[in-house]
């Protein structure tokens, strides 16, 4: 049953709201919260952090005149509040569907929107851009960006902050520290934000709230408060982002609206210096079970409002890449005291959770931090050890260069465990592993393998263990294995060397990773239409497979590859090395099979997959198309 | 004449050292700076960094047990006097030449350089590695990282110092504090910085320091020293780096070796924290004509000792791509209000300090921090501005997952200017261009040129200033451009449409880029051998002229496809195109020339392409290559 919003059904913009009361905002706040909560009970997504932020988000859209006030949120999952309030309530109940909202912030979507996110700390230096334009156009707009503090682990929110009052000279940062990213935060940024929560002038602010409010008539309330607002930012701390050139504020407590907003509405006055508010917030506020949930329901399937129960599958699933994974890795690690395992913030994401129980002393999150955790990686290599860095291929974009120069050019035995390679689902094009083949590929020593199924995965667990002379990378996708048997005691590869693993006559579909089963499939529909498939599995997308290749092609009347990846990758290696060994030269019906050349919306995977054609009915169709062209050349196709 | 340097002479190793008085490090200082400089005078190179950490360096060496003690130089191109010190000296002359040494650290060359770099603020973060695998190992060696002010800027030194005091208790870093990367620094770490210096701490210690040293008996003296140097680093300040969890000492001044001694013996001693000590050197230290240079000659041509005059070419040369692109955005800008530049702290090096002098406030210097510089660009570019980012191929790396997430998914038009594209030279591996065409190629929506020759390259800009709807990008290469004719008003090209050089008739050459100059001299040597060739230019590896393509590999009997990247970018692209078009069924000689799937060491340009085979030599060869795998076939090579 939804729950009852009367102040909310009145809302369709927030020009609603500007003359809001506190009272009616914080009823407003209520309704908000509860209808987050059905919504998410029924399309499942992030939950904990937009729990987190109804006050917030309902005070800022009271204070600043959005859309004309620039609100950036970063990362985008806390922000489904935002978009009940911003004219989107209609279709919250289609989020993260295939045609419905998107589970992060995004321009298509709405004017209030001005920037999507999905990856962290991106939000400081997109404001900064719209204030620079805006001070150009002489504009007077205010620029807001919300940021987690799990967040400012991230370089590139440092880089922002130390560009800020070089840059403007009005811009709020909102610091929303809920002191949880999606795991406990690491560092020492993280400690000092805990110093500063933790000091008496926060503590004492929250009992001086009170009394404050309750014994002023209402105008001079509100200016004790802004006096003593802006003084406590002096007194408790705050230092390091003064040094950085901010005016800082806080910390305030992020529930508390007769704190928000006379606090929000004195830092919009402030256009001489930007200004950090340190915002205290309760990740999974509100709802019991996301308060008591280790995780705070960071993310969830469809669940039950009243008891917080979620949805599983109704049978036991085949165990996850990730999980199989970490078990495949726990094992080497067994045998090999000098296998460490590196994380960006993501222990559970990548199954490093289960390695830290092991392990604790060989596991290391350094926070959301990819590019020194990559380059960590290669001094650890330098060292002797033998580093496995598991990220996510979107997220392995943010430590490219490192990938390069620490350690591709050093030849440096860094392991990258590639996870949610190829597409992901609800998550949509932000998250997407889209181009991983094609960026780690072109690198020269590096070894780049893709899992099958989950028994080759394990298997290129271990042959990335042995390989101790070069940087190996293997990639595996988002989701379930296909449940085949997992070698308990799997074997390295030989280096560059595919198989084959269906023997047919007429078209070779030759696979680079989790599409294989797709191709068996396929070959079972071309086999119905009376086409022989020879079905490899490449492996290696470097060093390639030369002479599986070239068989293939020799011994077939078309060669089709098949990758869960973007142009420029596998296929096209393949491509690069027949035509140089002349393999093109009389003839070779040839196509290779990616993701489209767009970014593909959020959907079921499906439904993505059938739109990219990495389906077994796509790859069918493929064959028989590049079957169906030689007709004309060949006279007939031969069955 | 080489310089006098006695007591260097009897040096071939950091142990030699470890025993020295104060006095012999001094004079040790001052033979390295004078043969630092005389090495340069010869090769050319980095200097003014050189020159800044001469007493640094002797003092580390003596202090640390190298190469046991793990020291890392940021960025690598001030270590021309650790190389002098550790058993380089034979070899210092060939710094930057074909087969010699390298200019930056490099982990081939000595067990002194543990972890090679060329890209700034990486240091942290390897030595984290060291770190780690130390303690993993139980044993207690050292690690040291020296890190330039200017590195300070960047967000990965950011995320190693948050980790710092997460992952060890044993770590050193040498905050080089000159207040001049490149440029001046940016941002408010540097003003931070700035004023830790100007503080009353740092300047009554340089006068302490002399009446300390003379005042008390030796033992004493250090002690005495010890217990101020300690002191100061509460006293002054530090609290930015205090507040990460380090341990800070300074600032200090770094060119006095009666400070820098005991106070490295001192923070060597400390394995409970991570220590950050704060050295205040000069660029150019020690070399008149550096002191007094602008940019403290930070990288110059070979020159005179006596004059510091550098040697220039004999003839005016053709102006370089990097003028010509700022001349043009100057052009452009002077039309178009809403155009503005970025650079990630290399104002110089891509010509925007041009466009800073003609609009400085349309110009943003952000520091070495392309995650910033890239997301920063797209919050502009979503606000209605036209940004140029001028970025070297090499460092967009940098900057990569925030292409792909903030600018590409939002399809937003923001302009990559990308220098550097391809092979370097002197530089070597680390700053060359390789991969870019690839991994830019690859994004959906993203148009991608690349420039011929210096007329095109001013036509690219007018193109890119006039796509207003999605991100463009367009690369060109170091140095001068062919001395053609510039024309005034550059029309924008047509998107996506290549165009016919040279017409001819056997073999098509299809070059993407500044290769083209090579492919007509290849013409050239092919027509001499009775084969007539077409040069064409594609302009554009996204979206490809896929009319052009599909002409010239129909009317020629064999195509070559050029380009100065790696495997993955044009040539993959175009190979995918015509399979998918169904243009390889009935036979195509077709050959796709790329770098050499290796990192290529520095040398001269000439030399590197005649390596690559991307010379007319080279293109030429693969032509006829081409050809003659057509005999057998075509039962002859029709010329």
């Amino acid at each position: 049953m939804p729950p009852v919003t009367p102040l909310l059904d009145t809302v369709s913009s927030p020009a609603d709201i500007r003359g809001y009361s506190v009272a009616q905002l914080r009823q407003l706040a209520d309704e908000v919260r509860a209808e987050t909560i059905d919504a998410v009970s029924q399309t499942g997504g992030h939950l904990g952090a937009g729990l987190g932020v109804v006050e917030l988000t309902v005070a800022l859209h009271h204070v600043y005149q959005t859309p004309e006030d620039i609100l950036i949120w970063d990362v985008g999952h806390q922000a489904y509040p935002h978009k009940i309030l911003t004219g989107r309530r209609d279709r919250i109940r289609t989020l993260r569907q295939g045609g419905g909202l998107s589970g992060f912030t995004k321009r298509a979507e709405s004017p209030y929107d001005p920037f999507g996110a999905a990856h962290a700390a991106t939000s400081i230096s997109a404001a900064l851009g719209f204030c620079a334009a805006r001070d150009a156009g002489g504009r007077d707009n205010s620029v807001v960006a919300v940021i987690g503090d799990g967040s400012m682990s991230a370089g590139m929110a440092y880089e922002a902050m130390n560009n800020a009052c070089e840059t403007t000279g009005q811009l709020t940062v909102i610091l929303n520290d809920n002191d949880m990213s999606i795991a406990p935060p690491v560092g020492g940024m993280s400690a000092y934000m805990a110093r500063l929560v933790s000091g008496g002038g926060y503590q004492s602010l929250r009992k001086l709230g009170k009394s404050v409010a309750s014994a002023f008539p209402r105008p001079l309330q509100e200016a004790a408060r802004k006096a003593e607002e802006f003084a406590r930012g002096m007194v408790t701390g705050g230092t390091f982002f003064e040094e950085l050139g901010f005016y800082y504020i806080g910390p305030i407590d992020g529930h508390d609206m007769e704190a928000l907003v006379p606090i929000l509405q004195n830092a919009r006055e402030i256009r001489d210096r930007p200004v950090l508010v340190h915002v205290v917030t309760q990740k999974g506020k509100g709802y019991a079970p996301a308060e008591s949930a280790d995780d705070k329901l960071h993310a969830v399937a469809r669940f039950d409002v009243v008891t917080g129960r979620q949805a599983k599958p109704a049978q036991p699933a085949p165990p996850s890449y990730t999980r199989v994974f970490a078990d495949a890795l726990i094992a080497q690690a067994e045998a090999d005291p000098r296998i460490v395992a590196v994380t960006a913030a993501m222990p559970s994401g990548t199954g490093l959770d289960l390695f830290g129980k092991r392990f604790p002393d060989r596991t290391f999150d350094v926070g959301i931090a990819e590019q020194h955790a990559v380059t960590f990686a290669a001094g650890l290599a330098a060292d002797g050890m033998k580093p496995f860095a598991a990220i996510y291929s979107t997220f392995l974009q943010r430590g490219y260069d490192q990938v390069v120069h620490d350690v591709a050019i050093q030849r440096l035995p860094v392991r990258f465990a590639m996870d949610r390679a190829g597409l992901v689902g609800a998550d949509g094009p932000t998250h997407a592993g889209s181009f991983d083949i094609g960026f780690m590929g072109a690198l020269p020593g590096m070894v780049l393998m893709a899992a099958a199924d989950e028994a080759e995965l394990a298997r290129m667990v271990a042959t990335a263990a042995a390989i101790d002379d070069r940087p190996s990378a293997f990639r595996y996708p988002r989701g379930e294995g296909l449940g085949v048997e997992i070698p308990a005691r799997p074997e390295p590869l030989e280096i560059g060397r595919g198989r084959i693993v269906r023997e047919g006559s007429t078209v070779a579909l030759l696979s680079f990773g989790a599409r294989l089963g797709e191709c068996l499939k396929a070959a079972d529909l071309l086999a119905a239409r009376g086409v022989s498939a020879t079905i490899a599995d490449a492996r290696f997308a470097k060093p390639l497979d030369e002479d599986l290749v070239l068989r293939l092609a020799r011994e077939h009347e078309a060669l089709v590859t098949v990758e869960e990846g973007s142009m420029g990758g596998f296929g096209a290696f393949v491509l690069q090395m027949l035509a140089a060994r002349g393999a093109l030269d009389r003839g070779l019906r040839i196509r290779t099979l990616t993701l489209p050349d767009i970014f593909q919306d959020q959907d079921k995977p499906e439904a993505m997959y059938a739109q990219a054609g990495l389906d077994a009915a796509g790859i069918a169709a493929a064959a028989f198309g590049v079957l169906g062209s030689g007709l004309s050349a060949a006279g007939g196709l031969r069955a």
